[in-house]
C-alpha cells in the first residue's frame, strides 16, 4: 500500500471503528465521527508526533477533539495507534470504562475534557501558548472542531488570541459537515464564510475537500510550513460519510446507526491496520526559567490596605513579563488559557473582577471535569465596591465557585492573609478561587502568621453569640462586637476565610447562637456553607444569616453595607436579638 | 447655528457634561465618554427617533450603551434632550440617585443594564429582532460599543446572528479610542481589523473619523439606507478628546479628571443647548399575532414520560414558526436575545441543556440587574442523563440560578407538573428557571392538578422520617419509602418542585428527621435551600443531605444514581439510619 492507499484504508477503518462502539452502546455520535475520519487518518498516519507510551512527554504534539461528541473517532484513532485494544474500544459508555460519551483526561491521551462545544479550541490556544512562550518546544497543537460549534463566541476569542500571540504551532481543523443537532448550521457548506472570518481574525486559512486524502495531506504540509500565524483548515465533509442511507441527511445526529452491520460491510468490514505513530523529536529541552525564593509582601499591622492589592497582576507583569499573558477583555479565553497552560504542567493564576468570572462559568465547570489545577483571583467582590454599581459587584461568585467539583474558595479579610493564601493556592490541587476586596481594610494579622486552607480564625472570644464572616464583614463584625461588649454581650468573631473547604470542627463546637454575615447573595454563600456544616447535628444553635437580599446600586460602601444590613450596626442588631432570645430561652 | 455648528457645539456640551458628574463624584469614566461625544451628538440631534416623555412607546428607537462605563455621556445626552436637569445629572453615583456608575433600567430611558462588557450589542440584537420579526415596526436599535469589548466572543455571536436575521434596523457604533483599562487594545487604531471582521461576519461596515461630525452624519445616513444587513460604524476616536493633558494617554481610564474646571474652560465652558429630539413616526401599529386558548399537553397517570418532553422547543417551532428563533450553538446570544425581546414586552422562553446555561451565566446575572422577565428551560439535568457523561450533566445549575436576584427555580418530577409549571412561568416576573430530565419518569400527578410557584407536594405520608427531593429523586424517594415501610419505618416524601421560592412553612412544620436528596452537587442546591429554610429555628430536626459528591462519568442512569447514593437504596439507607437514631434518642 502506498501512502494514499493507506490513508484511504485507515479512513475507512476509523469510520468503521467510530460506528462500532456506538452501535454496541446503543448511543453516541457515529455520524459526527464519520465526517472527520479521513482528516484524522492523514493526521495520525503522517503528521502527528506523539509517543503513546509516554503521554506526558513535553515534546508530544497535542490533539484536542473540540467536537468532543465525535469521541468514538478519537477512540478509533487510539486503537489504530495500538494504544488500546478492540475490546477496550467496545467498552464505550459503559459504567466501568474510561471511554466515556465525551473524552476526559481519565484517558491517558486526553488532556482536557470536551463536550461543551466551543471549548477545545480555546484550550488548544492555551497549550500552544505554553509551547511557544513557556516550554519553548516545537510541538504542535492540533484541534478538530465542528462547524456547529463555530457559532460560539469563545471560538473567536480563541482565534483572535492565537493570531495575536502568533501561534503558528496551532492547527484548527474545521469539519464542515453542514448538519448540526437540529438541522443545517447557519452557513451550511459555505466554506468561504468560515475562511473569511478566520482570515479576518488573523489566521492562515486553507479550504479543502475533507474526504480527499491528498488534499488533506497538502493542507497539513502547508499548515506546518506556515510561520507567524495560526492555521485554520476548512474542510468540506459529509456527515455520516460512507453510509448511503444516512450521508448528508438530517435527523441522524447523536444516534447510533441501527443498521451498523450493513454499513460496516459497505465500508469494507472491520480492519486492523496499526499505525506506528511518529514519535516527537526529543532533542530540545523544555525551557527553564530562573527561579527565585518567594518573597511575599508584608503589611504593617493596622495599616489600611485593600486585599486585592496583594494580588495585583500588574506587579507580576512588571516583575516577570515573560510569564504574564494579557488576555484582554475575554474571560472565556482567559480561563481556557489557564486550563491549557496547566496541561503542560504550569500553575497559572488568572485574574479579573470577581463578577466577570461568571462569564467563564462553563469553562470553569468543564475544567473540573478535566481535573485541572489553576488559580482564579476575583477582585472587587460584593457591594463594598460602592459607586460603580451592581454590574461590577460579584454577589453570586461564592455560590458559583462552591458548586464546582473539587474547588477551593477563599475569601481573606486582610492583606497579609491574602498574601499567605496566594502562596497556599499555588500548591493546592484543583480550581482554587480567591475573592478579594476593592476598599482598604485594616491589617489585623501579622505578616508571619500562617493560614491553612480549611482553617478559620477566631479573632475575638465571646460566648453569648458567634458572628461568622469573611472579607469585609470580618471588620464589620469586630466593630459590632465592640458595640455589643458595651451592652454586656460577648460576641465571638470567626473569620471563615476558607469557605470551601471549611472548618466544620470549629463551627460544630459552637453552642451559642450564630450570626453569619456575608457580602454576597443569601443563596449558596458563606451562610449556607455554615448551615451545611451543622445540618446533620441533632442539637445545633439557631443560625441567623445576614446577606445581600435586595438589588444594590451605586453609593458609598458604608451606605450600601448599612442598607443591606451587613454593616456593624446590622450585625449588632441581629446578634443582640438572637443572643437575648437565646439567653431568655 | 447651522447643523454642523450645532453638532460640534453639542459634542462639546456632551463632553463637558461627561466630565462634570464624574468630577463631582470623584470617580467615573469621563475619558471614555469624551471619545464618543461627537458620535452621540449627531445621533441625538439628527437621527434618533425617541419620545422621552413616553419611553415605552413601541415606535421609539432604542439606544444601548454597550460600553456602559461611559454612562456620564449617556446622562449628558438625557440632559441635552431636556429629559433631566443639571442637578439630576450631578447626582451621579450618589446613594439616592438613579444615575448610577453604569446605566440600569431604574432610569426610564434605559432598557438594559450594561457594565459587563460585550453585552449591550447582544441585547440590541434581541431588540432589533423583536422590531423586525415580532413587533414589525420600523424602529432602529443604536448601540455604542467600546473597542476593548470587541474582544468578547459574545460580540461576534451578536453580529453573526444579526447578519443571519438580516437586522438592518441595527446600527453598532464602534468607538475605537485605542486605549483600554490597562493600555492599548490588541488592534489599536487599526480600523480595518475591526471592519474586516465585521464584514466577514456579514455586516455592512463604514470607517470614519469619529470626531468629524460631517463624516458621522454621512455614516448614519448610509446606515439608514442599508438594507438587509446590520451596520457597523468603525469610528477612530481619541480617548479623553478635548483635554490636552489626557488625550490619547494611557492611565486615565476610569478616573475623574483632577483638573476638570480647567478642561471645561478649554472646552468652552458649560453649555445649555437643548435638543428637540425627533419623535418616532407612530403611524404603523405593532403587529398582533392571533392568540389561541392555551391547551396544555395531558399525560396519563402511570405513563412514562420525560419531563423535558413537556417543554420541547421543536414542538413550539413547528406550531408557531413565526415566534421561534434558532440561536444555534451560542448560549450567550440565546439569553441576550431573550433579554432583548422582553424589553419590547415579549415573554421569551429560551431552552438548551441545563449544563450549557452556565455559558450564559454573566448574561443571566446582568439581566437580573435589568429587571428582566423571561423563562429558561434547562433539560438533561443531573447524572440521570447517563451515558453522555459529565460534560452534559448540569450539577451546578440550581446553585447558580438560585444565586440570581429575584429568580425562580423549578424542578418538576412529572410531565403534567412540568406542563402546569410552564404555564405558571409565563406569568411570573423575573428570571424563571425550569430544570427538566432526560429519562422517562412515571406520571404521578393527574393532568388537572395545579402547582403553585412556592408550593410543594407531600406525595406520601409518614412521621418517622421525611425525604425531600425534586425531579428524578422524588421517584427514587417513593421507592425508598416503599422499602422502608416493609421494615416498619414510615417515611414522608415531599416533592419540593419549587426550590426558589420554597415552601418554608411545610418544611418548618416537620418534626421528624429529614433526608434531602438531589441530583446536583451538594453545594447551593436543594439540600442547602432546605437548610436555609430551617436555619434560624431554635429546634429543628437533623438534616442529612444526599447529593452528588464525586465526579460522575458515563454509565446507565441507574448505575450512576446508585454510585452517587441518591437512588432508592441510598435514600433508604440514609433514612433508615437517621430514623433509627432519632427513634433511639
Amino acid at each position: 500500500m502506498n501512502d494514499v492507499e493507506l490513508w484511504r484504508e485507515l479512513g475507512q477503518q476509523l469510520r468503521v471503528d467510530a460506528i462500532r462502539p456506538a452501535a454496541k452502546a446503543g448511543s453516541g455520535h457515529p455520524t459526527s465521527g464519520m465526517s472527520a475520519a479521513d482528516l484524522m487518518a492523514v493526521l495520525l498516519a503522517k503528521y502527528l508526533r506523539y509517543d503513546f507510551a509516554d503521554p506526558h512527554d513535553p515534546h508530544n504534539d497535542r490533539l484536542v477533539f473540540s467536537k468532543g461528541h465525535a469521541s468514538t473517532l478519537l477512540y478509533a484513532m487510539f486503537r489504530a495507534a495500538g494504544a488500546i485494544s478492540e475490546e477496550e474500544l467496545l467498552t464505550y459508555r459503559q459504567f466501568d470504562s474510561i471511554f466515556e460519551g465525551h473524552p476526559t483526561p481519565r484517558i491517558p491521551w486526553v488532556d482536557v475534557a470536551t463536550g461543551s462545544l466551543g471549548q477545545g479550541l480555546p484550550y488548544a490556544v492555551g497549550m500552544a501558548l505554553a509551547g511557544k512562550r513557556l516550554d519553548r518546544l516545537p510541538f504542535r497543537v492540533w484541534t478538530l472542531c465542528g462547524d456547529s460549534e463555530i457559532a460560539e463566541g469563545s471560538q473567536w476569542e480563541a482565534l483572535e488570541h492565537a493570531a495575536f500571540y502568533e501561534l503558528d504551532n496551532l492547527v484548527a481543523i474545521l469539519d464542515v459537515n453542514r448538519l448540526g443537532q437540529r438541522g443545517e448550521t447557519m452557513h451550511g457548506w459555505d466554506l468561504d464564510s468560515y475562511a473569511n472570518r478566520a482570515r479576518a481574525f488573523g489566521c492562515h486559512t486553507i479550504e479543502i475537500d475533507g474526504h480527499d486524502v491528498e488534499a488533506i495531506d497538502r493542507a497539513y504540509a502547508e499548515a506546518i510550513d506556515t510561520a507567524g500565524q495560526p492555521v485554520v483548515i476548512v474542510a468540506k465533509t459529509i456527515k455520516g460519510k460512507g453510509d448511503p442511507d444516512v450521508e448528508d441527511k438530517n435527523g441522524f445526529h447523536g444516534k447510533a446507526l441501527d443498521h451498523s452491520e450493513e454499513v460496516i460491510a459497505t465500508l469494507g468490514g472491520v480492519r486492523n491496520l496499526e499505525i506506528e505513530v511518529a514519535k516527537p523529536e526529543t532533542g530540545a529541552s523544555k525551557h527553564e526559567f530562573p527561579s527565585e525564593t518567594l518573597e511575599l509582601p508584608r503589611y504593617e499591622l493596622g495599616a489600611e490596605v485593600a486585599t486585592r492589592k496583594a494580588t495585583f497582576a500588574e506587579e507580576f507583569r512588571d516583575a516577570i513579563p515573560d510569564r504574564y499573558f494579557e488576555m484582554y477583555i475575554a474571560e472565556q479565553q482567559m480561563v481556557a488559557t489557564a486550563v491549557g497552560l496547566q496541561v503542560l504542567g504550569w500553575r497559572p493564576f488568572a485574574s479579573t473582577f470577581a463578577a466577570f468570572l461568571s462569564r467563564a462559568y462553563d469553562f470553569i465547570r468543564m475544567s473540573a471535569i478535566s481535573g485541572a489545577s489553576y488559580c482564579l483571583c476575583g477582585s472587587h467582590a460584593g457591594i463594598s465596591i460602592g459607586e460603580d454599581g451592581p454590574s461590577q459587584m460579584a454577589l453570586e461568585d461564592i455560590a458559583a465557585l462552591r458548586a464546582v467539583h473539587g474547588s477551593t474558595v477563599l475569601h481573606p479579610c486582610d492583606a497579609n492573609q491574602t498574601a499567605k493564601l496566594v502562596e497556599r493556592m499555588a500548591d493546592t490541587e484543583g480550581i482554587v478561587y480567591l475573592r478579594t476586596l476593592r476598599p482598604n481594610t485594616p491589617v489585623i494579622y501579622g505578616p508571619d502568621e500562617d493560614f491553612e486552607i480549611g482553617g478559620s480564625r477566631t479573632v475575638r472570644q465571646g460566648d453569648d453569640v458567634a458572628i461568622v464572616g469573611a472579607g469585609i464583614t470580618v471588620h464589620e463584625a469586630l466593630k459590632a462586637a465592640d458595640a455589643l461588649a458595651k451592652e454586656g454581650i460577648e460576641a465571638r468573631v470567626i473569620d471563615l476565610y476558607s469557605i470551601k473547604p471549611l472548618d466544620a470542627e470549629t463551627l460544630r463546637s459552637l453552642t451559642c447562637p450564630i450570626v453569619t454575615v456575608e457580602d454576597h447573595w443569601a443563596e449558596g454563600g458563606l451562610g449556607e456553607a455554615v448551615l451545611s456544616a451543622l445540618g446533620d447535628a441533632d442539637d445545633r444553635p439557631p443560625v441567623v444569616r445576614l446577606a445581600v437580599r435586595e438589588m444594590p446600586h451605586s453609593g458609598k460602601p458604608a451606605e450600601l453595607l448599612a442598607e443591606a444590613g451587613i454593616d456593624a450596626d446590622g450585625i449588632a442588631a441581629a446578634a443582640r436579638s438572637i443572643a437575648r432570645a437565646h439567653a431568655g430561652a
